[in-house]
């Protein structure tokens, strides 16, 4: 096989706000069209989104699942892990992405940014916490541009 | 997009035996060709055999890596998750699998067996563990014959 | 203070047969009388009689929850851990317990033993699975003698 | 036995700031003193910090920790727990924590805050992170008060 793809982590709420649906869903799409795959959350909201917008480009989505049956994932993910690790699920999706995108987000969106961070990752924030260390975006296209200055610095492109 | 591909736990040893290699690669290529994805610990041994059978056949391979560094993987994985959970990801991949095989094995694998059956999984072995409620399989062929009826069962395929 | 008190991992089933409550009661009994900690799953059946022995003595019983909430765990764990990660816990009670004693035991015993045996841990049983490496004992004295020796080898009494 | 007692959440930094050791040390102090159990990460800094002030006053400190080894702990803590799932442990801390307070911290720090307000926990910050749902204490003492009206609150004491 070639190099492997850029595993995207992609973190937002369940309960997204405002243009957080939206962005999620332009940057699924955009991770898509560059080949790479997206890693969330594998649930509803700002993951349903961005799966939806990765699905619509024929995009590879994994979904991290804190729940046991693969059944809890959304429609979109191509490939769900049920873990039934509750959410210890977070600090897997913060390990595992090469580079990161917050979208919005609540407390469990927090506890990735923190464990990304810690983790040195590359955490790009679009309407999301406002964390040291977090790169903000001002738009899906911003956030993609980043995070592909990123993935060319770590070799993976 | 259509139905999710069913996940196949493939669990071995790093330290195969015997004909454990060749029967991973061949259980690897069976896999890939029904269009099955397979999950396996990522690493070496009946991981790395598993992983390079399904490649050649051009397959998915997720390696659930104890470890925090994708790197880690089998050049044939190819979406790695590095989940630094050390080998409590054997508890997540006997979870996300729909269906496993258990290949060879040693203590590792029987965690992984123990996992499975706790979760009401269906476990083929091939060269295996002799643990009540795993069906023992005579060949891959036959491994992934009874691994079929199982995912038929499921209503995955 | 003086050196920490050695962790005994007691594992069996929620679901106990024969003489495995009288045998985990007797244990639990045993550990706290020779100072040392009940390490276990906090739940019912095996869990529940070890943890019940060690509290007549007086002793200390951790017990690693596989669900959300402290008062999932019997009435006699005096710290329970609530790790909400599922059966993964099996991992951490192998990891973290000094030696092992398996009562009985179903399939998630079998993981307990899997992992414990993988990490290079002693693991007496007591009517319990027959695996290569497992030290089988014909009564619970003979459980604790075996355990003591290997404590005294590990340099932790 | 009688009602178990309190388990209180310390987290912070392992390269504590400015008065974050001293505050440390009398949290761990004052816990001890109420017959409240330390939960904490059980290796340096704050954690070092606190465990010392508890075991000063002769308290309970169990050391959730993201290694395979128990001496990985710092000294005072009497009750290593060697989970080996690396910084997932966090999530454990923040889970089975009856109520927390965030001393100083970096970003790990922040993944546990995040991960303790998603479960509805109660978390004190004192020269901690500003998040919203965190209650600013000035000074142990009232870190400690708000975290007794907590437990009183959810029938604990």
């Amino acid at each position: 096989m070639g190099p492997r793809k850029p595993l995207i982590g992609v973190i937002g709420a369940s309960k997204p706000k405002n243009r957080d649906p939206e962005n999620a869903v332009a940057v699924g799409r955009l991770i898509a069209s560059k080949g790479w795959i997206v890693i969330c959350g594998g649930l509803e909201g700002v993951m349903e989104a961005v799966s939806r917008g990765a699905s619509e480009k024929g995009g590879v989505v994994v979904g991290i699942l804190p729940g046991g049956k693969a059944s809890d994932a959304n429609q979109y993910v191509t490939i769900p892990i049920a873990t039934k690790l509750g959410y210890a699920r977070n600090a897997v999706i913060a390990q595992a992405a090469d580079s990161l995108i917050a979208i919005g987000g609540g407390p469990g969106t927090l506890s990735e940014i923190g464990h990304s961070l810690s983790f040195k990752k590359f955490v790009v924030g679009l309407d999301s916490w406002a964390v040291p260390g977090m790169i903000p975006a001002a738009s899906p296209e911003e956030a993609i541009a980043f995070t592909e200055k990123q993935l060319k610095k770590l070799g993976l492109i």
